[in-house]
């Protein structure tokens, strides 16, 4: 088990990484300040079938009287539709500022429910309690929400720190195999963003991380969330360095966005758009051809595919890439690797992107 | 003509006020860093008909390329069906990061451009240009940006800096008369939290002000804005000092959602609001009872009105009170005053509240 800060001048808080945290949530939350009474829990069809009961029973043991919103499972529930529902619950319930949303799933529920924390009553207390491995050692941490408009993913959001973050490890025993590969390429990234021993460690350790070994689990989320704290502390509003927590990622949306959001799941994309990055990273950044390669195959140990798809030059595909966020006029910002375990960044055209794919 | 600046921490800008400085607007976004290029001018069709061409063609003289995005007048513009057709024209227009939104109009423009501003992309800078008085004096500064739920206005928010706030008081003079009052509450209210000798000032003024007056109105605009960037400087969040702006808006904001939206300007519920609160605070906080009564006649003189409507006691009226922001718990945060010019807060129960009333 371990607890650790994110340092954020207004919105410092804390982060715990274990085995069986969901149990121990409500203690938790009071430790950080928050006052029990009414809370809601968001979360999706699927989480609350295994964790539901028990998140609810464990907050109302200790001083809270959740209500539960349950949304469907899956992308298409960052919608404003369904938010305009998690709103309308929220007014039903007579949720006022003083009441806690606790965040219960993956990516998706956080997000959601984070978004609607930042902007119900301009602002309400947030927990989020990550159930997937991408939520874990991703998206939890860091203050982003958003939803999707009808054109485009995260086109709409905030930057909105929770109050505590609640990392229970063993949720991730009940993640479906396709969820849980996902989730290990954010956990790539890191190391080839900002520490090499990580790649080192992770290539010895992969086989065990996939048989989900509970040890080999807690080092893989405590590690990338101590990262990923490192750089949202730096720069919460990513004004420089939040930027290489990018990499990999211009591609990877695009190639979300114009395959139908679905067809891959984010880290897939992710996955794919680091390939290419580290390649592009060879031609203009200085990168070893070798270590490129080296990152390719850890990608592909951890079951993730490693190639653009067949006819991705698409009208949608570059659409997708040019509505990119980070796109100011007619250029990317875009995170390059000048070493392992190093990140840089570089201008560069959509033509010198799509050059390497 | 005057400028000075709202000295927030990380989100610190100029305020102008003076005649004929739409004219000006696009050397002024440039004196506050903003970049030129793409634009949004986020308006209504109201404004769209006196100011619209000659803001976008000071603009488009001045470096900027600005879409106009019309929506059309009045407060049910503030929805989240309106919201979502602002995403979708800053979709079309390619708006990145380094675009600026200007919301050019009253507090419905400025609210749902300031939360579109806040939201799309995580965050567009944001230029507010109030043509009305409550705008001008009140709505454009502070970052408190909203729409409206199905349930409660206001409900769904961000708090959001603008880069630069440009209040040309020549625009006051096309207001229609109704809409000029009700300006003039938020006015009063100044005057009666924290400065009682703009109260005599007013009081000597009022008959120069109703007939517009231009250095008259400057006087108003510019220092009720002195006031409220004080407040604002020293409390964002609203954690403490901001709350004393609420001062008549409990129950002006119950009586504008009970009475359906539009019965009442809010400015005329909030005038009401205060004309009760003063009594409250009389019954509360030691109040002088003359001093309520001539709050109560400077509020009339201002033609605004001062009585409860027949009536009041509705489930809707109460229902809304119980929904207020501030609410915590079974009371409300209460502003009443305890002299003139000088404002405190007080726990009030629902009881208590409508006693007064």
């Amino acid at each position: 088990m371990a607890a650790f800060r994110v340092e954020l001048a207004a919105a410092a808080h804390d982060v715990h990484v274990g085995p069986g945290l969901l149990a121990q949530v409500a203690q938790l939350a009071r430790d950080a300040g928050l006052p029990g009474g009414r809370a809601a829990i968001v979360t999706d069809a699927n989480v609350a079938r295994f964790y539901g009961d028990a998140v609810r029973a464990a907050l109302h043991e200790g001083g809270f009287e959740p209500i539960t919103i349950e949304v469907p499972a899956g992308e298409s529930s960052k919608s404003l539709a369904m938010l305009e529902t998690v709103y309308d619950r929220l007014t039903a319930a007579e949720i006022d500022r003083g009441s806690t949303v606790f965040a219960l799933g993956g990516g998706v529920v956080g997000d959601l429910a984070g978004f609607a924390a930042a902007t119900y009553l301009r602002g309400l207390p947030l927990v989020q309690l990550p159930t997937t491995l991408v939520a874990q050692v991703d998206s939890a941490l860091g203050g982003k929400t958003a939803v999707n408009s009808r054109a485009a993913k995260n086109l709409i959001g905030a930057f909105y720190q929770p109050r505590l973050i609640v990392a229970d490890t063993l949720a991730l025993a009940t993640l479906p195999d396709r969820e849980f590969r996902e989730g290990l390429a954010e956990v790539v990234k890191y190391g080839a963003i900002m520490d090499a021993p990580f790649i080192d460690w992770l290539e010895r350790a992969m086989p065990a991380i996939l048989s989900r070994d509970p040890a080999a689990l807690e080092q893989v989320v405590e590690r990338s969330l101590r990262h990923k704290a490192f750089v949202v502390a730096h720069d919460e509003r990513e004004g420089g360095l939040r930027k290489i927590l990018n990499f990999g990622h211009t591609l990877g949306h695009a190639l979300e966005a114009s395959a139908g959001y679905g067809a891959y799941f984010h880290g897939e994309a992710v996955a794919i758009g680091m390939v290419v990055a580290a390649r592009l990273s060879s031609r203009y950044a200085g990168f070893s051809a070798g270590e490129a390669s080296r990152l390719e195959r850890l990608i592909a140990a951890a079951g993730l595919p490693t190639q653009m798809p067949d006819g991705w030059r698409s009208v949608d595909f570059l659409q997708a890439l040019r509505l990119d966020k980070k796109r100011v006029g007619g250029e990317v910002e875009f995170v390059l690797l000048d070493r392992l375990g190093h990140a840089v960044t570089r201008k560069l055209s959509f033509d010198e992107i799509t050059s390497g794919a």
